[in-house]
């Protein structure tokens, strides 16, 4: 690596921070980027600075967002006494796109994860409180994942929320649709057969 | 992607423009950017620009470089009489890590590909013969790649220096140390007999 000229060397060691990019790919990107123009560099660069200047969290539902508070909960449109709650920006991102959900959202930024000492305090779950505390909710739906941290967390909101008034759900989990049984691993097929209803 | 702020779509798709990068991997990078430190972002987008703006190609070697010549060029410790001929600069810096070689390079930007439009005119086969009229230069190492399109540049190099009084080789080519044989491909397993010499 020290045959390389040292912008170069440092530009490939920064790459090799981000996740997933080894040292080796972190060398081909970074070779890519000075046989490229310097107008496309320039853009990336701006890029990274631009969007770290201007993305923040949204203080009402602590998702990503340009504005404060972001454009979904200053949308009037909206159901205001639904508040889905996920663990992440991309949770929500997801949701969005699946166009099947018009309230308000809360992000956790993560799920009780003791094993990696992330605790209740560690998420915004006090702010969610708090949230609810002002009255206009009537229905938490909590989507945080089906993996066994998202399920305990869930489960750790429903005993909180728990005698506050408010309709705490939690999203249906089964088989996915298009989903073959054959490929459908025997966990999920379980969840499938005891969350059954009638047809 | 248009449920992100507008800022974060934008980095998404300035990394997505990265070779190797889809669009789901540059959505992972760019989250990991805006979770991280201000400073590490700025870091990174300065190594960015920093890089860009430093590192140039040596107008002898064509090497990448910070000064002109590289620091290879002017190392007077080196042999002047050797140029080894590769096709990229990380060809060039692999040699240097293995310190088997102790003269100059010749970069040539790649190599014939009429598949890719890539001609004579495309690599820098003109600058080489210019510097091999200069007088000093005794002997040429062709150490392109051992693929088809390394072994006709190789050959044609071979052509176009015939004549000059400069004595013109080539890497050898076989079985790679530590390599075991029935793991080694039957085209390099012929290479590796054909150039069968006494023990
Ligand atoms: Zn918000
Ligand atoms: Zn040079």
């Amino acid at each position: 690596m020290s045959f390389y000229p040292p912008s170069l060397v440092n530009l490939i060691k920064q790459l090799s921070k981000l996740p997933g990019i080894g040292e080796k790919t972190a060398e081909r990107l970074a070779l890519h980027i000075l046989r490229g123009s310097v107008k496309d560099a320039q853009a990336l660069a701006e890029s990274i600075s631009e969007a770290k200047e201007t993305v923040r969290l949204c203080s009402v539902c602590y998702g990503l967002a340009d504005s404060d508070p972001c454009h979904i909960c200053r949308d009037a449109t909206r159901d205001q006494d639904v508040v889905c709650v996920v663990e992440q920006g991309t949770d929500m991102v997801a949701l969005e796109k699946s166009g099947a959900f018009k309230g308000r959202y809360h992000v956790l930024q993560g799920c009780l994860s003791p094993m990696n000492g992330v605790g209740p305090d560690n998420l915004r779950i006090r702010e969610l409180v708090e949230r609810l505390k002002k009255g206009k909710i009537k229905e938490v739906v909590v989507a945080t994942g089906t993996s066994v941290e998202g399920e305990s967390t869930a489960n750790y909101l429903r005993q909180v929320l728990e005698g506050s008034g408010v309709k705490v759900t939690r999203i249906a989990s089964g088989v996915p649709i298009g989903g073959d049984l054959k490929y459908t691993d025997a966990l999920t097929l379980k969840r499938a057969l005891d969350s059954r209803h009638c047809l």
